[in-house]
């Protein structure tokens, strides 16, 4: 850490601020400009320390240069994470491709729609339960019935279930019944629903805030890590901007960075992350490209009745599976394995 | 509602999105242009409507022309809604002023800092007792402790209490020990939070999402309002924007806006709106000049060692008293009143 | 158009707008709901009329529902634009690959980055005479004299030249060095450039406005197609968001929107839109990925010390030769054709 | 400034930087930490080196704690710069109120409404004669003949003028009409306009770019300055933001962070930074209250025929007098002087 003051600071407000500093088990070295005093900090600083420092008189600026996440660290963690869950593993060799409805609607529909996913050759059904809504009088999800309904059409056909949970009360219930818990962008920092999930050992997707910087959401993450569950993906699904004409603006230089700064791995959700069905297909290559490690994308039957009114972003059928058809050529190109028809067969473990 | 369509969308196609109109009860009207079809939609549509029709293939636009919001909405409650808490009054003629540090550390602490709000003329005691923090390694507040130091100061001094509540399970013990609860900037849109505080009638002062719309804003105080709490206050704290001088911009048009479209009261909070104590004077002035009903603001003893890092934007004593007194002269400029000396005497109801 | 009024608007106030409507020549057509009364306006609306509208008391919103751009929207012209200079096609079946420095600093300097780009499979050399730079102290650029190195080091290697063009009384002079000019982000509304842009026929590579709507942007190539200069391409680069990590967020969303709305080419520049070398190669993919057209790359042998401090998003030759040996297996599967040993032996028409 | 390696960089490498800094006869002084290593930079560095040291390999951050602008900054011009321009004083005690149309639109117009201007108590007219326009297809300004309109207007009634320049060579036929140029916010990087504006003596308004930091725009005003053209006022008139309900957000806090950092006067324009009417007044006053030297305000005596549409964000004629009497009572309690019977009657020096 280093801590700038102006050079015009009285000498004893400076040797009071290096006492403040040396109280913390680091020692302080100054170094004095024309402008400036420059006191860098030696040693390992509690992450509050900054904090503290940014506020004192005489202090112009605090520059960390260290990262005040550890366990969710590249640095601390050089290898990919890779999560195992019955047999499918995410974060490694092979591409992972969630897809299902936004919300689950009826037995037969969730059914119907796991059918189709296992037979495209995706490995994860998404479908929520619980829905965050921005208005109060809109459509709220069916609730446990619906995680229920999600679990036996997961089984007959063999695929991962992931569902959102909203609030720690409901993580256990969530638990029993699905795969891996999703956050969602609005619950980002619910911090104690992450310290919740740091309880467990079901994977969780966390979802990026849609306005989180990535440190904001390393962090995020390292609250689950630092509770004890391992097993976190971070999930870029488009940030909020000035730009009217997409639902969001996906970032797609999220992959690499969070990638490179992290051993997690990075799904995209380009259905969120556009808002819109014919930007779908090539934002979700285009993240296969910058190299994801998966995607989640929403599929619907029948999206002219879909309930929440997400089916001007969901797939039909058809498309879903062209495009993991397409994923198959791509995938090669970036050290990533992706076999629809092994897939389609494949059983849980 | 409007909903629009290309002209060259088929007839049938046409009368398909018609029919799926008039199943929920309302008229459509059809109105052919040239390069457009427009679908006027007559009658109350449930709000649900407009999802569902963005999502149909052949609809280019729907335009709401009506709010999705209406407990909070001034159209259906033209007068404004003032809040009574103990014989003070918020969001009526009186100008209200909320102080405090970020955290409460210690008995003594928050005894002196009550002190010094009620001499200045404030009239409310604000402190944090849970601290939604962005790591998990940062100083997470002392917990129910805290709410009784701040209860017993608040009691003794004659000054209302105001704390954060993150999550719905601590609703019940926090509204026991303070006046008002406040959430937090990233829990505008916890949707379990804001349901739980609909079923009390403790007074409610929501924040605005550091990237939420008016429109979000006004949806996340309808959730509170609609489980039965008509308590809520609207708190403006700066939103995220590209400028990384200040920690947020404090978005004052906010104020005057808010108070258009709906009748809960507007408060400002210039502290955490800024991030910088050298701007808080004159953003809170400002706030005043932009007609709102009160402001919240921070107010350390000793910055220096305040333990959550915020020192950086809490005012010390002497600018805090200062900045009321200079109130006194600018609310009655905008029909409000501040009477600092009655205040300091006046005895909670 | 849609005029949208509040259903308390006096009947009187409705007729007068109409009849200021019908001055326009178009027809109004009045529909009635319960809290809104609607006027659709049939036949061709001059731009200014929306404008206009908006601004009469009683008008709640004007809904534009056809596009204030023609020229530039496919609806106006359905098939892709391809643009032909020396026997090279942008915007055709061809991934086009624009490579070279930020800044022309020396003749061996940019003799030797256009053979470097030339044998790696590259079609044209980009290269910046004049510089816009934020501050007035830093190096902007050796002018004239650049434009002369580039277009010796283009026409010796086989490569078309592109540089940057800051003011309309230099249009004349880069347009007759260089094949292809470029309108940098800061100039996307200069309004007298791209008038002046509009009276030549040299190619103009227009980037987008780091804070413009596609809307903006599509606005601005229409001043030049309106002038009567048909070739126009459209470049992407990054918007300005909250992330301070990355330079700019690339939002590769735009490549498919801009091409579903408009036929004119569209190039991704993944050096400005990232700022960090390591970022170069995964985002230039994705932009393949995503349907680009062509992308702009900055490269440079000695980024150390390159002049305009743009070297930390420059790629070393090796890096960049590599990726286009990427972008010869990754084309084909997005329907373009990059044949780098072809293109290394090209001779321009 | 200040760079920082990683701890791992080669001791050789560390050596190399080194050596480069010193050649621009600066010292280089390193320290060594745990994780990083750190070398502070002595000594009057040139504005290139942190670009230059930035792109460096083995480089991880550099932090400049000097201003990369000089004579806009305050620490090198510390009190406060006055404009006075005949008899009129801008940036000293008294509040400027710059008023009139978006656009000169015939001589009754300006004539008219420069009348309402002087005898509200403004003490300089504005309006537009060339007007920068999204679309080609937008009333583009009157031109020439209406600065003649306007210098004939302002003579009259005893005002100073305003207007805007949109590109270097109508610089000086403005000049000779107008007594003060503005720059609009889309030219605030447009560098060629700057420099010419450099030249000259006649005071500018610089408009802030929608999206520009306060960095860039006292970077932009160094240019004028740089140029020996020290008469340069900063006018803050919204930022564009995710917020679609107001065309920009007016970010006041700019006022007073702009007026610590920098020794020119600060304008704050209401008008455009939020684009509806009904938001002038509060903003305008919020903006006094920030500490603002001065507003400029659209006004119109006939805002439904307005040409350019702005006229929904203009004052009526009585909206803008009373707005001046409350000045009036509101400028004192910020330490300004605002006298509008005075300023009826003055007459220009």
């Amino acid at each position: 850490m280093i801590v700038i003051l102006s050079s015009k600071t009285a000498e004893e407000r400076v040797q009071e601020i290096v006492r403040i500093i040396e109280k913390h088990e680091v020692k302080a070295h100054i170094s004095k400009g024309e402008d400036k005093i420059v006191i860098g900090i030696i040693g390992k600083a509690d992450p509050m320390l900054a904090e503290h420092l940014r506020q004192l008189s005489g202090v112009e600026q605090v520059v960390k240069i260290s990262k005040s996440y550890k366990l969710a660290s590249r640095d601390f963690h050089p290898s990919n994470t890779v999560i195992r869950v019955k047999g499918v593993e995410i974060g490694g060799d092979e591409l992972t491709v969630m897809g299902g409805p936004c919300a689950v609607e009826s037995p037969e529909q969730i059914d119907e729609i796991a059918r189709l996913v296992k037979t495209a050759g995706g490995q994860v059904l998404r479908g929520g339960a619980f829905k965050p809504r921005t208005g109060p009088y809109s459509f709220q999800g069916v609730g446990v019935e619906g995680l229920k309904m999600m679990k036996e059409a997961g089984e007959k056909h063999g695929l991962l279930t992931i569902t959102e949970v909203m609030t720690p009360e409901y993580v256990d219930v969530c638990a029993e019944y699905a795969d891996i818990l999703q956050v969602g962008t609005r619950n980002m920092q619910n911090f104690d629903l992450l310290r919740k999930l740091g309880t467990i050992q079901t994977p969780v997707l966390l979802k990026r805030g849609f306005s989180a910087t990535y440190d904001e959401f390393l962090n995020a993450a390292e609250y689950i890590l630092a509770g004890g569950n391992p097993n976190v993906m971070l999930c870029e699904r488009g940030i909020r901007t000035f730009e009217p004409y997409t639902r969001n603006t996906l970032d797609l230089a999220a992959i690499p960075v969070l990638q490179n700064l992290s051993h997690l791995p990075v799904i995209s959700d380009p259905s969120h992350g556009t808002g819109r069905r014919e930007l779908v297909e090539p934002m979700a290559k285009a993240s296969v490209a910058a190299g994801a490690n998966g995607l989640i994308i929403e599929m619907h039957t029948d999206p002219d009745n879909s309930m929440t009114g997400d089916g001007v972003q969901s797939l039909f059928p058809d498309q879903f599976a062209r495009l993991l058809q397409d994923f198959e050529k791509l995938a090669p190109l970036f050290g990533k394995r992706f076999d629809t028809k092994k897939q389609a067969q494949a059983v849980l473990a």
